[in-house]
């Protein structure tokens, strides 16, 4: 079984200086702000604003597929094998696979698959952003 | 300012059976489960299962026009006049109004707005579901 928990909720945006600039005018401060994308601290999970296009190649699908995937939702794991397992039980509940989990560019390994109804579910072990023991997730200090 | 938090994930799904039966096999359990709706405990959050044909009418909008809203992120608050702050400061943002909160049919006052790239916020007050000081949620017993 997979645990009832979302780590990170990514939306994927046209124009991420916009999108900045209007959750900055809510007031959120990003904890974390690299070249395309920021990550925002929220209670024991992370949001990040995620250019569309690099969101949708980086689940392997054109920007036009993403549909409801243009909000994504992450689950962090420890280790690669829970990642495997997590993908391996959701195909097996019914899932589609989107990308099948593997080492990804940013040093850490994810996999994608969408639910019955098309939501995006990543699964992902970030080996930079270690898991509190309740799987809550405070981002690391820049 | 409105608190960087996300206090429920609402999933519309086409077929709310078939949602749930996918969720179990992934291990998840609801905490609270009514006709049409189903609620999981998350770590300091909620995530819901939802009819895609409620989920639009709730927001006042055709299931055609959901878009990324087909999954919306909720901010909950203790009185009416923090939702009301908290929507117009969205407005004032440049966020579009999707629905003026109001008075919802479930006893609480809800509204929407979508951000600039169309993601669908909802903020709330559940007068059912108080928050932790630290504004997380934990779900009542049923």
């Amino acid at each position: 079984m997979t645990p009832q928990r979302v780590t990170l909720i990514t939306l994927g945006v046209a124009d991420l200086d916009r999108a900045k600039a209007f959750y900055a005018a809510l007031g959120w401060q990003p904890a974390l702000s690299y070249e395309g994308v920021a990550f925002y601290q929220m209670q024991g999970a992370a949001l990040a604003l995620f250019g569309l296009t690099d969101l949708a190649a980086d689940q392997g699908r054109s920007a036009g597929e993403l549909g409801t995937g243009a909000m994504t939702l992450a689950q962090n794991f420890a280790t690669e094998a829970e990642v495997d397992a997590a993908h391996a039980l959701a195909l097996a509940a019914g899932a589609t696979s989107v990308k099948v989990p593997q080492k990804a560019e940013w040093g850490g390994y994810s996999g994608y698959y969408t639910d019955p109804d098309g939501h995006v579910w990543e699964v992902a072990r970030n080996p930079f952003w270690p898991l509190a023991p309740d799987g809550s997730l405070s981002l690391p200090k820049p």
